[in-house]
């Protein structure tokens, strides 16, 4: 029931206690101010308040820094000379230095806003605390980055015992008045006088619960079904008794005074801004918390004025298909919050797009009801595209027949939409290929890369319901029925679809969690719709049938009834929601034509070669139909864990612990001889599913007590095949047991004790080559060694490997290409890369433990401290997900530029976890790396993020120094002076 | 009975197989010549032999890179007019070569040579080869850096049965000329036609000793006692049985040439720079493979001419106390082999210094026996001390009468003589203080500070026997009669004294890996007391009257039988051995009046403060004593072990493990208040210790972890106290397991999790300081946290250090300074430096952790590759023991520039293992640290390294390019520009 977007930045709660972790993250510079200015603080005598309307503003769209993405644009559309209620904006800078100096108003702030306000009174003609022509203001908060819902809100502000006799004989409107006074109360006494107070209710006995409670008491006393059917008594009774039990739960006078109501909402929106919710969601979106927030004042005009006002939120294209229509929803006679609180469900703005339920309950849209109205809006809609350049979410409210429009600002859409509209304004002209390529995150991608569900599937059942399609895809989960459960199954692995009659920004954190929502109640603009879009989450809200009954713990559809944990499937796309689990289909981007057509406007665009991790050949294969260019990391590990295999490897192990080395020598080359044409088979296979491209393929890695036995029988199974005892056995093995085996017997370390090995593995490479050339087919390998730390380590282990090549051709009678190159992970093999490039064809950054090594944290035990990291702040990301620029980066930068210094036309990639991290991929581009390879799924992704950082960097929007690049540049010149210059074209080139 | 350092670099075997070791380290630049040159080698156009004798020489004392030292050497002594008789030096150039070009002698080398031995003959007026007056020749090793006894040597080259008639003729004693052809035999089959061939006999079928077994048998048939028994006839008959034994055994004629002869002499001592025994000792003593030895060619004089003609050995002043006496021995009618191989013993050279033994055997000293030729000897003595300016280790040979040089070279000495002589000639005005400082090892003091066995305990029982006093100090251990158990008894870490009938160059690896060895034969230059010498070992040598039963693993001595395991307790500085185990003292320095003068001229001369790792005070005030002026670590975490203590800690893991915060921090506070008393109870002890240096205290480090209790009642008790169940208290710590725990929760992220714990320690910490500062006694803490990463954890952690300060301050109404700093020992802290300077008033490099996560090596885990790696010449070195310059030296630097860049004035010092050694102190002091940190009995050693390296940074010796310290004086000018001249005259001194 709470309004959770009243025309965008409302809210509700929370934002008590947080303060000072604003402090501890802005850094000395803030900290010494804070610190130091104990007086009123100065501030610098730049302008903290930005005014609009009438056809004229102070700032425009590109000052969003400053005034909040909300100042911004309605100060362009005032001078764009759409119609905008006049106001002001109180710039970001204010809301800074509010927290810096404890809490107050910089000098001069008052009589700037006062100054202010006598202009919104000159262009609306009305007066702010007037008797007779009152203006009223809203007051909302408005930050760089969109934050929907997460800040507060205030309306009417202005109204007191002394204007609402003015109001109501300018409206001619006496309920109208009252009721807009009583929604002050409720909201201000909320919002200003408890949470800004910092006053912390119990659950359920909050101001604003207290004042709904009488107000629906009043109406179940008189029979009302709807807050419409309050009569102008029953308001002005409502208004008396608010006033009264606001006085006694808050001890306080609710302010009669328009200035002091100003003055509270003003700061009401800058204390939302470290509210607990707004704290929480830059945290999951990595806003950080020193920009603070705008707060937009406004004069208030009214879509509740009877019949021919109205209300509506609206976006200039379909921001779920991206398709290029006019989409959104109005209610007549109403205020912006009842379009999205699901109070009264709204209509489409179009006729033609009324769904048959519209037109059977006799629904109207706007462009028959108020046909002028929408011809204007038409006209704007078309105005702000062509102004913007892209697809716009604006507000919009009729008073009296009269448009207003109270927002405008680039609209979120999910993946599908936003590939769509990025190709299809490109064609319009609208926009050139880069910006397309540029407009669509890569994260977006993601969406189209999901699951659906099974179509044969779906056809042989029936959905239980149907809803409204707010995010695509397909979902499958059990159901947890609120936020917290959600997040606790997801934890335990569980994939689960929460379960909501409507979804809150307090849900946001289960959300997050949930493979996909599912909501009762509210519109394609409904909270739950948006968030789901933002992250491009299946999605299905509006299913009205839904019966969700919180206490049983049950979800009831007619006569469906499902408990709490039971299995749903959502066909996020189509709106449908299965009982029970039906089997969902892999993502096949490929049907999406406007996906075609987006990536290869990427892939023209790219400097960066996209590869893929994969060390089979089903997925070699997918990765190459999502546009993987080779493999740039084909574990082999994972290829000794089957049958036959594992008990080779165990001997192996055995073996190795002999202490005469002619007999481990002896006793290891018998067991990696059982292993050879197991893996001369897995690599024949991936070679023919890459058909021709590059495959690198890393020599073993993990110590080798991860193949040891440990279960009795498998013990003792061994024990007679090396013809040992139990018990010597079991001895043998303890001592594999390592303090700390990731620093541990592991990488190359194992092949220079072991060369058997190497050379196995090696052999399995080079024979499968031969085999594969002799029938014709193309492979290219590039020989990977692992956890090199010295040079000495790779000259030892490529001698080997140049051995066996060499080896194989003679007894094979055949040449082939093939590379020797290492892992640069470990921090010392980036310090002595130029070394190491002595013997080096390629560096593939192996950054998961370059991670671990440079911050001495181990990926598998972070997680006793690693959330209150990042929960408190100490860390910016999980260095695990997003390549720590700042530090790992350097480490990075030093090795390509130290490599390249030895060898100008060195190859370089990346194959830790981070190759498909979009962040992550525009550092590879800035470093100069050739290639970034990732998991199949995420090829796509970065294909696109490395367009856009090919792009960005072109416009210098890659901000931090590029030493490597340089470097390339110089070892470039360099190799050219010296004539070897189509080597290094080919390194310029990075392909 | 093998003679192992027949005047210094003869040898008897083993070098067949690792020649190829030398191609794998000497890099690609040596690699590209040995692949890419298959014809014989060209060499550069330079000299390749150099000639001496006659009062000139092509060469000087400077040349040692290319002639190896002793033929420098003797060119200095012929250009000095001392008698050396003639011959030349084939350079180590050609050694290298030789090894290059798969064996083969450059072209040219021949003629050479030719040319070379031509002027020998003119100069001895005798001809190689001639049937009338032949000329023999010995032929020498002789590498840049000593390697005693570790390569081969032939004597009597040029023998033949054309030559000999002439060498009776000659000489006119027919059994001369007899007994030096049958030991050319010995020698020459040996060396050349055997080892360096790459025969490899079984034990004990070797053609030397079947040679030897077959001249006992002779003398024992004779019934003669000695091999001066032995007749002419004897001679002749064992020249014929050798020559048809070698024949039979070898496959192969004795060679009859004497330019054969000469030829394989020179190839077997190339062979014996690869031989197994030298690559071991030059592992040991870091010496490279690539460096090569010389070969030296000279005119062979003969001690065993008779009554007036001897050899013998000796030092320019007393090399096992320094003082400045003739200290030397002969033998009369004797080649250099006899002095050392324990055949004969050798007498004094000086009347003053015979022993009462030798007196009593009516010995006569050289002094007595050979005026004149004693006079001439002492002339060259002082001449040569005078020239060369240091204490020389000499080799001659009086032919009828004659005095001839054949050696001399700077002498080996023990610590206690070298520090002595180090100070008596700085005295004496021989040499400058620098070089004063820079003539005592910085490992020799090692010695003085080396434990003695008690006084006392000596006075309360006699010793079984008394030997030669050959290495000083006190040692204690079991029986070890071999090498090899030496060895593996010392591996599973028992104190060892390898106990030997004598040593040879095969028992290094077993004598190093002793605590102290004993000997039955040899004096005080045999091999035994020259190794021992060498590493600062206790060492007594020539027990006489101990008998050594291999077989049955006995040693007696009288009618005191020990077996092998027994304990025995060595007095090295008196000879004294005691059956059983004595007490040992600690090393007492002070009553050293040298070492105190040296370390005087070191302290006056070190830029680099000096201070200790302790952590109770009986370790620091041992630490103050030796000269540490500050402690620079103080660990914390051992204090948590005491009674009471472990169990609150035990309640803080318990507590922090509560999901509700608010109980979480309540059981902490509650945990660590009752570990407060404690801990403050043991920093007021370290303070008052340190009396009024500086304490670097470190925050707790290791994981929590390592106090949970594992055993069962332990875990019951602890059940108690918190009121659990044992089970739940079971499951609670089996969670706080961690994978690799040197990446886990530990360091400063224990004291982020806890910040009670990071308050409860820096409370201790400035209550300490305060409840001293009342007794007028000073304290200056330096709060450490370790193992910081990002910047941020050092705000959050130190935020609270400064808070505690306040608040102490406040609360004892006191003042106090108080520095905050952190451990730089994670690359990221190096790389981020600049950042973590913000708050930090120093750095401590903890190159410990700091190498771990470098190399990617757990410390814990290294056993099971590092020792491959350093013996196959992967690692250059241990890096937990010497810093690794390239790679981890770079984080270093970066880490100091990037932290000074930010903070001028920032103190820095390494509390690594590193702050100890030698070698890294000279890179601490290059990268311009402030000061190092070591355990108690290393600051001497750090105090003199730190001298040491002062002197050869300012001689351009430190070669590497110095970025830190550039970066220091550009901190300090920068800093001087804006008036912070006292800040940086101070951080520029470094104190």
């Amino acid at each position: 029931m709470v309004p959770f977007r009243a025309f965008e930045s409302d809210g509700d709660e929370g934002y008590a206690s947080a303060a000072p972790s604003l402090i501890r993250v802005t850094g000395p510079a803030l900290r010494l101010h804070a610190n130091s200015t104990r007086r009123r603080p100065y501030m610098s005598p730049t302008k903290m308040v930005y005014g609009f309307g009438g056809g004229k503003a102070d700032g425009n769209a590109t000052m969003r820094n400053l005034l909040g993405g909300k100042g911004a644009n309605l100060a362009e559309m005032a001078t764009l000379k759409i119609p905008v209620p006049a106001g002001f904006t109180i710039t970001t800078e204010v809301c800074v230095h509010y927290y810096q100096s404890g809490r107050k108003w910089p000098r001069g702030l008052d009589t700037e806003i006062q100054r202010a306000v006598a202009k919104v009174e000159r262009i609306m003609g009305k007066k702010f605390g007037d008797p007779k022509k009152p203006l009223l203001l809203s007051v909302r908060s408005g930050a760089r980055a969109s934050m929907p819902g997460m800040m507060e809100t205030i309306l009417n502000a202005g109204l007191t015992s002394k204007t609402i006799g003015g109001l109501i004989k300018v409206s001619g409107n006496e309920r109208f008045a009252y009721d807009s006074w009583r929604r002050l109360m409720m909201m201000y006494s909320d919002v200003v006088m408890e949470k800004a107070a910092g006053i912390e209710p119990k659950d359920g006995e909050g101001i604003r619960v207290q004042l709904e409670h009488i107000m629906e008491e009043l109406k179940e006393k008189k029979g009302y079904k709807s807050d419409t059917d309050m009569t102008v008594d029953d308001l002005k009774y409502l208004c008396d008794v608010f006033r009264k039990r606001i006085k006694k739960v808050l001890k306080k006078d609710f302010p009669d005074d328009a200035q002091a109501q100003l003055k509270g909402a003003v700061n009401a929106v800058f204390a939302s801004w470290m509210g607990k919710r707004a704290v929480n969601y830059r945290r999951i979106e990595n806003i950080p918390d020193n920009w603070g927030t705008a707060v937009n004042v406004q004069a208030m005009v009214f879509g509740n004025m009877g019949e021919n006002s109205a209300t509506g939120v609206a976006f200039t294209r379909d921001p779920s298909t991206g398709e290029n229509v006019f989409y959104g929803e109005w209610l007549v006679d109403a205020q912006g919050e009842d379009v999205v609180a699901g109070i009264r469900t709204p209509n489409s703005l179009r006729t033609k797009s009324m769904t048959p339920e519209q037109k059977k309950a006799g629904a109207v849209s706007l462009e028959k009801a108020m046909p002028k109205a929408y011809k204007e809006l038409e006209a704007i809609r078309k105005k702000l595209e062509k102004h913007y350049h892209d697809m716009q979410d604006i507000e919009f409210t009729i008073e009296e027949g009269r448009l207003w429009m109270l927002q405008c600002r680039s609209g979120k859409r999910n993946g599908t939409a936003a590939v769509r509209m990025a190709v299809e304004m490109h064609r319009e002209r609208l926009i050139k290929s880069d910006e397309a390529i540029l407009r669509v995150k890569p994260s977006q991608l993601d969406e189209l890369l999901h699951p659906a569900v099974d179509p044969s599937a779906e056809k042989k059942t029936s959905p239980i319901t149907v809803g409204l399609p707010a995010g695509p895809g397909g979902a499958t989960g059990v159901i947890a029925l609120n936020p917290d459960t959600a997040e606790e199954w997801a934890k335990q692995g569980k994939q689960v679809i929460l379960t909501r009659i409507e979804t809150s920004p307090e849900d946001v954190a289960g959300m997050h969690a949930a493979v996909g929502i599912l909501t009762a109640r509210g519109g394609m603009t409904s909270h739950a719709a948006l968030v789901a879009r933002g992250w491009g989450k299946c999605c299905i809200v509006g299913c009205g049938d839904l019966k969700i009954d919180y206490k049983a713990r049950t979800v009831t559809v007619g006569d469906v009834k499902l408990k709490e944990g039971d299995h749903l499937t959502l066909n996020g796309t189509a709106g449908r929601v299965y009982a029970g689990e039906l089997p969902l289909l892999p993502a096949d981007p490929e049907r999406n034509k406007y996906y075609k057509d987006l990536m290869k406007l990427a892939d023209k665009r790219r400097v960066l070669g996209v590869r893929t991790n994969a060390d089979n050949g089903a997925d070699s294969d997918r990765a190459r139909k999502f546009g993987a260019e080779g493999i740039g990391l084909c574990r082999t590990e994972h290829m000794f864990f089957g049958e036959g295999r594992i008990s080779a490897i165990r001997e192996l192990i055995v073996a190795s612990r002999n202490r005469d080395k002619t007999k481990a020598h002896a006793g290891r080359k018998k067991a990696v001889a059982k292993l050879l044409p197991y893996q001369r088979k897995d690599f024949i296979e991936i070679f023919k599913a890459m058909k021709g491209l590059p495959v690198t393929i890393r020599l073993i890695d993990p110590p080798l007590h991860e193949f040891a036995p440990s279960e009795p029988e498998q013990i003792q199974m061994l024990s007679h095949e090396v013809g040992m005892t139990s018990k010597e056995l079991t001895n043998l093995l303890q001592d594999l047991h390592e303090l700390n085996p990731m620093l541990g017997h592991r990488g190359c370390r194992l092949g220079i004790s072991n060369p058997e090995l190497t050379e196995m593995q090696s052999r399995a490479i080079f024979e499968a080559v031969a085999t594969l050339q002799k029938k014709k087919i193309k492979a290219i390998p590039e020989v990977m060694i692992p956890l090199v730390g010295h040079t000495n380590e790779l000259k030892d282990q490529s001698a080997i490997v140049h051995r066996v090549a060499k080896e194989v051709m003679k007894a094979k009678k055949v040449k082939f290409k093939y590379l020797v190159g290492t892992m640069i992970e470990l921090p010392r093999a980036a310090l002595t890369a130029d070394q190491i490039a002595q013997d080096a064809d390629f560096f593939s950054f192996g950054t998961n433990d370059l991670t671990q090594t440079s911050f001495g944290f181990s990926r598998d035990d972070i997680g006793t401290f690693l959330p209150e990291y990042l929960e408190r702040g100490i860390l910016p990301s999980d260095p695990f997900q997003q390549l720590d620029q700042e530090g790992v980066g350097q480490l990075v930068d030093i090795g390509i530029a130290k490599g390249r210094a030895t060898r100008p036309d060195l190859k370089v990639g990346i194959c830790g976890e981070h190759g498909g991290d979009p962040s992550s991929v525009e550092f590879c581009h800035r470093a100069g790396m050739n290639y970034v390879s990732c998991s199949p799924f995420r090829v796509p992704i970065a294909r696109l993020a490395a367009a856009q950082a090919a792009i960005k960097f072109e416009h210098g929007e890659l901000t931090k120094a590029a030493p490597a690049r340089k470097s390339v540049k110089k070892a470039a010149k360099k190799a050219a002076r010296k004539g070897a210059k189509k080597t290094v074209k080919k390194s310029a080139r990075r392909k």
